[in-house]
């Protein structure tokens, strides 16, 4: 028996559930974990379940699923837990999130497989060599753009990669690349949407006098700052706090939420809903 | 149709989530909410399910789920989920825990029907009464101890109550009373267990100098201050903080934790595993 | 003896704290609390002072400081600590916020005298008439709201009101009447500034899938929802939510961020500089 | 001009800031940043000022204050903000917390010059080593302890280390060391104490069934776990994380609360007033 975890996306009627828990016992698999949610403003039913299983069974539970007169227009998946989700991480300079993103893989904390790190700068090298993981440098100018972007897809598409995170990765994406990347792509955004989108955030912060800065990890969109939140953090700050130290203390939310919100991915929790993220 | 919420525990082993959704969808019963659990230190299976159903089917359910081969050593109960829990308030001189949760209940926001408030002083009377319930005084002194529990039970039991409230009321139950009330009297300690045990924990936490206060909603059980922990919340305090002004921070801690302790009893959403909780 | 509570703003240079440190000795006053902050974006420096001295020698310490040539454009202020400030609450229907305060008032733990209760709707006059206070019911009506307007400054005005409480008052003020309250009305806005400003802000932060959802309080400016933020806070929802539930949570964070703020401001502990405050 | 750094502990009596702030004046030192406090419990008087001053005056301002007939029973100290804390980590297997010290270290974001890593495992030299700093393994066993604890003690007089970071070092120091090391090293404690002293409170928090865990740092003192309270924090957990789990959390909880106690040492942030801390 291996672990596994099936994640199900469906009109919302009666008869889900009994149709995949008896899938289930066909097979005398074992529900190890199970999370589900009715979206009332879009209709839509999602499930997570976890479970043991024989893994040449699995394909019999997915078929018989498939084959209910309870289940239409669904996106149903089941992988071995222990298949970990293949990643690549997008990085500039500022290496906090990535240093926190390689530490947690590292510790056995993240289930990805990290594929390679890709940067438009040299600065990460040393701690990404350090890690023993490949490091690429894609220069992206205005002339080059549009082959760099090719370059990154042909990775993802070759390496079978199931998320790219951008940690604090300072181009903006075409149209193009997000829409190809769509529900696999991650970005950090340092403050607490829907407040102070675009440039230097954390000034923005200052200037308004807030009292909690905070971060913002959400799937990439064409629409800039606008894409599916996935999780968000704050911290207290007072007056006292110059822009500059907004920064430092905006360093340690940024990691702490890019990294649930990898993990979530990484471990199938997230589905989308419209513009919203359901998180189990 | 009518919302239900149903509760099941029993040994965990497979088939319990098909036969329940089976029996289900044997009457058309759609499912709201679902959440399970399997304690591996108990070996136990916990399961909550809101559905809709026709009222008169409901008993068909349980019986169908009963009947199961999968099912062993069962605590089931389903009820409408507009079937308020009844609940009876203890209360001694301490005011803000008991205005908290009247002005819950008030507002919709608790799911409870107030039997009445009883304390062993009279200074909360204006308070209850204008809130328009009754409130009975039942002094305690040693003498006297034995017959005011005697007659607090009896109100307990006449009035069918699944909830009684220690809303800071300082007077320690017997062992007896703590037992006819296994799983349904709530306590708030004023400190975050299992720090700071016994009386005047705020001014031992001043003494220790920690940086945290907090609260502990627990079921009461014989062994003081030690039975199961249903919810906890601190807040942040600094060196400057006097004795009395923890006492006045504490307020807002005790009176949050509690009444999340109050709701998530009343949605039925604990179950008792061991010593300790599951609170979906 | 008695304790006095002493604020100042002034140009920032040195010798200030020298001067009225020598100030307060000179009258054998006993410092208990002290606070500053040079803010290096106006040039301003903030001092927030709490000291024991004999009440007819204050004077003496404020003429002394007054004249030292360390000390120009000032604005500076002492005032007995158990002075409290008089306070007028605005009420519309929703009573949590105003329940909180008057819930504190009474228990004494926020110094302020409550000259009375304001409202454009009869709801709350049972709640505030068992608090013993005079409640005034002041209807407005696109056609009455300048005498509305004026009726409520003449009470501002007749009673020395230091603050003015909107508890989720449901009117928009004047630009007229924000000018003539500058610095002493605080409002609660239903989400986190700068986020979801204007109305149904708990609806928009259901609409975009926040994880997050706050209250800020801020003094009231002609600018609607862009005055001196004070106090903030969030609580973590989940995707489950709706957004009715998202209005009831978000009470909590209302009250507990309003209640913050006035404690703040009745405490003398919040300053102005730009539109940024200043909260020792 | 250069900013420094001044700390004051003293009998509370009367004169004490207009003393500290007329001996600044003098030299036409300019105060940047001011705290105080005045403990009744101790009868102490607490003071730390940041100012900006030319280097060869401050020795005349320390000169004038400890003239001062205000001031009694006094520790005065004066540093250059920029001279920084030299410090010693010792670490055993795991690197967690180190990890999060040598990044901010290295990121400029803690004022501290690390002497070295002193550890009785080899586990973290690959890490030590790339962030280019010595590391040193003096190996602990019952036969050693006595010549390992001289050695380390040797490092840190020749060294003229001010801190000691225990960054979960795995060994019970000596009652001697202890008093060697007071008030200049920092243990990490993976509980919220008071609750869960001793070995394995991760697992002692799971079978209590507490609903946050957290951790906590303070000065080593040779009464284990009894020291003062420096910094904690907690993470909200529930019923279904396993003890291994609570670990991995309680990891992150860890680094958070250390880093923070390691600047606020290393900022002169932290005094002692019996067995609690006064932290600025």
């Amino acid at each position: 028996m291996a672990r596994h975890i099936m994640t199900l996306t469906c009109d919302d009627r009666p008869g889900i559930v009994a149709t995949v828990s008896a899938a289930l016992l066909a097979v005398s698999a074992n529900i190890v974990e199970n999370q589900q949610y009715s979206d009332e403003d879009t209709d839509l039913f999602f499930m997570r379940t976890v479970f043991d299983a024989e893994p040449h069974e699995v394909e019999q539970v997915l078929e018989a699923i498939r084959q209910s007169a309870a289940i239409s227009h669904h996106h149903l998946a089941a992988r071995p837990e222990d298949e970990h989700c293949r990643t690549i991480i997008l990085v500039s300079k500022f290496d906090h999130c990535l240093l926190d993103l390689l530490y947690r893989w590292k510790s056995g904390d993240l289930p990805i497989d990290i594929v390679g790190v890709v940067s438009n700068h040299e600065d990460c090298r040393g701690l990404v060599e350090y890690y023993g993981l490949p490091f690429t440098v894609i220069p992206v100018t205005r002339e080059t753009k549009a082959d760099a972007e090719a370059e990154l897809l042909r990775m993802v598409e070759t390496n079978d990669v199931g998320l790219v995170v951008l940690a604090r990765y300072m181009q903006i994406l075409s149209d193009q690349l997000c829409t190809a990347l769509e529900g696999r792509a991650i970005n950090i955004h340092h403050s607490f949407l829907p407040g102070f989108k675009g440039a230097k955030p954390y000034h923005q912060a200052h200037d308004r006098g807030v009292k909690l800065i905070g971060a913002s990890a959400h799937y990439v969109t064409a629409d800039l700052d606008e894409g599916p939140i996935i999780e968000q953090d704050v911290v207290r700050v007072t007056h006292a706090e110059s822009p500059e130290r907004l920064v430092a203390i905006g360093r340690d939310v940024e990691r702490r939420v890019l990294s649930r919100a990898v993990r979530d991915h990484a471990e199938s929790r997230i589905f989308l809903s419209g513009r919203r993220t359901i998180v189990f």
